[in-house]
């Protein structure tokens, strides 16, 4: 049985206070669900099956290139991030692994797994960075890293994928993320087609130091670092990567890397029609990759995306897309953002699988596009809520997890052991 | 020899005017350009021979769903519309071949081809029309055309693109677009896999049908007439599209039919880095398909665009991707526009055709950023028209289209022959 | 008391159906509510209190520059038009104005108002049309209306708009909305700073025209029908003109003529701190100005513009902004997007009721975005749809308008009147 | 007489052998132009009198929330920097003056001076910082400045603001320029009225310790760093900024603070139309606040800015925005792109130089559309080149700046000078 740093009473107390309500709605619910022909305790059933990743990077207040205002008790390490972590799957109960940043989280790989294991966490998919250029590296990643003109960097940046893929053995993880900051800032910098062929033979040397039983998971991005180009730009460049490279390689989708109105969940669709979707990087934006909480500017937007991965679900059951949290959170507490967005997620996941699928089937066949729409509304307006806090509260959760986080006096003490870091002014100077 | 419509004396009149200075300029930027290593009359000779169709609806006046406001002596027929076409080849020597849209242009098709041959015109893709009703077809294209729910709808859809190909054999066309304007205007209204599924079925027959000779280019669009989701929204649909038909199957890029701050010119270098680019549908935008005259707004991005296909084609003599205008004149004289878009696209050619290639990759190799995208600034800002009008000149057209069509009183005398025509309050009402 | 055009008993046949899940359902979500201090009657009194007018020409099929898809039963002029919109009042109970747009709605003013009030329908703002030319008027608004260069032009569209006035008096409208469709396609079309001094003399020619107990509506749109330049593009210059004209004077927001990505929320809060905000055209969209049902593309963006308008009434009692549903429903029948939107908009109405506004006064003092941003989200995730039925129950209308406008064959039986209209190719050709 | 850091021989050395070519293309281009009736050299004296500000941390490598990668060389100091803006001063002629951002260029004031005098620089607008904490600032900027919940916060901002004028006052500046970071990242976490009362009180504050004859420019944003809402997000909220302070307030715009797709250039004509545009901020870009170099991305959209800005020079003598770049240097070397920027902005006002607006203004009274769009392109097209060359020739700077600058070795010889830096990971982690 794994340890637990917030202490259970703090826990049970919270809880005791809304049990009785959580029980009352969640019956009134399930009156509801009944009439429309669905059996709540599938639906939490499968909800407490459900789980997202946290990204370790995500424990730290974010910044942007302007500033960064540090919160109190910010982790100094992987090992403080473990247990920021593990907070939040104690209280949620939703994110039982962790996805690390190499070389940000470098450390012993069994001192890691034993950290993890301890809480009873483990480990979701490695993820490289060529992106930033690590203290003493011998090539820098200034002009690109796994698309460098030059072949030195390229290669250097292709041992550190297969080195994240090394650490990742021993820590029982199972995929690897490349995402890439490489592009160019004006025309004419870099030759679109060269690069392209660079990345591709790059990314056939990583792939052919994949394990069998590994996933290689490329993230398309359409601009930032990198403000003219880049050279994974969008979902097209990313279905060709993933079907040249093989089986084994799919394509990520972070749900803030796209261009202004596109209709994200189409994208979802098609790779999942053609065998392509890896898995997601959950977020949110309102104007380009700003990495805001799940489901906070728009939340019919997550809900569609799961809409296309519960029909996938119920069409094949072999269909596990990786789900990860990938966030800054500039102004909240990490853990509070952290939770609550994992809570999000498992809310859009609870409403699709409310979707009537053979009415909207019949609808969709008859041309019926406003009943057929109105079958999502109502599956979205469904207050899912007591279904995600009975689901918590059942696997040792938070009813409220924000609640009891506050309750806990967590952020407090971590405030008195983590020294306090310095602010900074962001990348612009 | 050709037949022409606009008198021939009065085009000479007008060059007599111009011809002295026009040899001036050519002279001192042959001067300029020497300096740079470039011999003018080798690019002379290929923006002589470069050419664009020309649509046949682009010569009628466009509108909006909001209102059309026709002009004078708008075409009543393909008839007209061919002489239209015809004064824009003889002016611009640009405009060699029509691009027909049928059943718009349906008429017998040897008189078609007569009609043509009499002014030396070709005919270029065929495009085909399953975004609109005609008077008493069988099944509506309300809810969809090649994917509709509805296998009657599918299989008229699919035979109107098989008749297009059949007129086309008649009239020497070697390639079909297919645009659909098949999409959802809400969500759920139509399953995106089940309509993806059927398109691809659809195409395969069409695909079937194709004569060896010809190339099937299919056509995305990010949004309009379907407001929520379109079937083929974007280049990376469109790819896998045409590499899942066959080797006749190329995308088509249309200028304006992208998502906001898309790099277009990257979509062009991955498509033809696979192989995959079929042609263009030209024109410019500031918002949306807003369908404005080419280079009107952007001329860099067109430019840029021209970057692509000049390396391609320098690297690949075989590298011919079809050229077409695709714009709607709401407020100008379609004639005049389509006679500067055809110049506004020669010039982005032989504005590329001065990239010094050779810095340009060693820039790109040293990551000399400012270097490379300055190579592209000196030959975008050169002024071409001396070489443009020389080559109109020496192919018997006029130094200054524009001019020479309005001395010609063309206008004024196709309104006295051509009833004038209701304008009509779009489709709004 | 007014006429009802769907029989009682249809209605009332159909409400039996659902009206004991509605009263428990509504029973229930009065413990939830009562448990966060909120009367819900007092909720429902709020939105049986709320309406909505439904334009004119929205009840006719809509269509796109490509094509129009009529449907059946289609309204041949205003007195059907009446009658649709009087359906739509009765099922609603939300609706009890129509917004009138002339030329299209033009008719002997008594005979107008009699035809209305019969179903005891009145008369929202009155719209002028001057972005298309009516058959027989002497100068044409190709070029523009109220800033065309010609000054005959511009005068016989002042004169419009003061007619617009006149037979709004006589109907009992209290409001003239003036959106006009000038602008330019091109750079140097027109010249910005000319064409505005044009438009503010010509609405100074109309706000003299209006009666002291009106208001003046001018509302912005970034592009469409114009595709460079519009002259009302946005709020800031929307702002100019009511700031200058005078307290009279407001601006109307249509949620779809913004730019991708605007904070359209914000605007509204600007807008209402300087007293300039006149009202809405409420429609949703995903990429332009689709027209798409209220509510059906970003359901909390509706929410949140809802939240700055209670958040207003509650400072100011005498706060009425005007409600008008503006939308083109292409794929729908237009009886019933309109029932569900005007719902749609109630809906976002309730929520925002709901928002614990003392909370999050006390959220935003102290800085806790997290639990901010939360009291708006528990406030939108209320399902509070047993309010609006059981408000529209108890004043007359339908538990479910859609299922009771079915149950009627109110459409087929138009259908059976009206006779079939063409479908057309949109503005295209 | 003022000193010069690049030695006079080598800037010689490399006009000796370009001045024959430049005087020959003078020389054409002057014969081109005297055709079109336009002096070349009144066009010459006009842009030798025109100048641009540098910014000061413009010299400094810029970065991303993801990384910075340092160049070499780069300033330790606002000396350093002084020095570095007057080589771009020195080569280009046209940056006479410097902008600096407070706290980061804080010295001693006269000293500031007489570096700058030295090299017979000027100060442009001082601009004040409240986006990042300085090291023992009292408040945080976490949640605001000038409208910060917290008074304290608040004062602390203004009172920084009001330093800035006193330091400006010495080093001879007649402007501040303020832009903050203010906003929120989630809906509700700021209440949009009350953060804009408090923004206006603050500003007010500010504007009363402005001394008579200086400007106050308040600079929207549309995002970045806060990604719902910023507090001065668009030129609406701007220009109700400008009109209420008083006539010393007014208007900054930079070019990559807007909407996707906004008609920038509209935006400048309306500001001008009120009296209220007070400079810019330029730089370019394709996605968002990308800050680029100049002209890079859409070089025509520049020079129709400058279409708007040489119109209203011509109408009004006394019209003289402040002009200034505003860039981040990620991937070249801060000076050269500097340079080049500089060169760029002087280009666009070169262009706009040559428009025939006679001409211009019959076609848009005519609604010649056509020809009134190529009216603009005919001087966009002219390749001014010669003219800023020989301007800067005759004012002591280089025919090609970057290419004296690379041959004088100054860059390799800061290198040795000041040390490298390291650069960092961003804002992110």
């Amino acid at each position: 049985m794994s340890e637990t740093i917030i202490a259970t009473d703090v826990v049970a107390h919270d809880n005791a206070a809304r049990e009785a309500d959580l029980r009352r709605d969640y019956e009134t619910l399930s009156e509801r669900l009944d009439r429309r022909g669905i059996a709540i305790d599938a639906i939490k059933a499968k909800v407490a099956g459900f789980g997202v990743a946290v990204p370790s990077w995500g424990v730290g207040t974010g910044g942007t290139r302007f500033a960064r205002f540090p919160g109190t008790g910010e982790p100094r390490d992987i090992f403080d991030k473990i247990e920021d972590c593990a907070v939040i799957n104690e209280l949620t109960r939703a994110t039982p692994t962790v996805s690390l940043h190499i070389p940000w989280d470098k450390a012993e790989p069994n001192r890691l797994k034993q950290a993890a294991s301890r809480f009873g966490l483990g480990f979701d998919a490695m993820n490289s960075n060529t992106f930033s250029d690590a203290a003493g590296q011998s090539h820098s990643y200034k002009f690109g890293s796994l698309t460098h003109a030059d072949k030195g960097a390229r290669s250097q940046a292709v041992e550190h994928n297969l080195e994240c893929i090394e650490i990742g053995k021993t820590l029982g993880s199972k995929a690897l993320t490349v995402w890439i900051g490489d592009g160019s800032n004006f025309p004419g910098q870099v030759n679109f087609s060269r690069a392209f062929d660079r990345y591709m033979d790059a990314m056939r040397a990583i792939y052919d130091g994949l394990p069998d039983d590994w996933k290689l998971f490329s993230e398309h991005k359409m601009y930032e670092p990198a403000f003219y180009s880049t050279v994974v730009q969008d979902w097209g460049t990313n279905y060709i990567i993933a079907s040249e490279l093989g089986p084994k390689a799919y394509c990520l989708v972070d749900l803030g890397h796209h261009a202004p109105n596109t209709n994200i969940e189409q994208i979802v669709a098609r790779l999942i029609s053609r065998n392509k979707l890896g898995g997601f990087h959950f977020n949110d934006s309102k104007y380009g990759d700003d990495d805001l909480d799940a489901g906070s500017i728009d939340p019919y937007r997550l809900f569609l995306v799961f809409n296309e991965l519960v029909e996938a679900e119920l069409a094949d059951e072999s269909f596990h897309p990786a789900h990860m949290l990938d966030q800054s959170h500039n102004v909240t507490d990490p853990i509070e953002s952290l939770m609550l967005s994992a809570t999000e997620v498992q809310r859009a996941y609870a409403q699709a699988l409310l979707v009537n699928r053979e009415k909207l089937l019949g609808f969709q066949e008859e041309n019926d596009a406003l009943q057929a729409t109105q079958t999502l509304k109502a599956a979205f307006r469904t207050d899912v809520e007591p279904i995600l806090a009975l689901a918590r509260l059942e696997s040792g959760g938070a009813i409220d997890p924000v609640a009891a986080y506050r309750a806990s006096g967590y952020r407090a003490r971590v405030a008195a052991e983590r020294p306090a870091v310095a602010g900074g002014s962001g990348g612009i100077v």
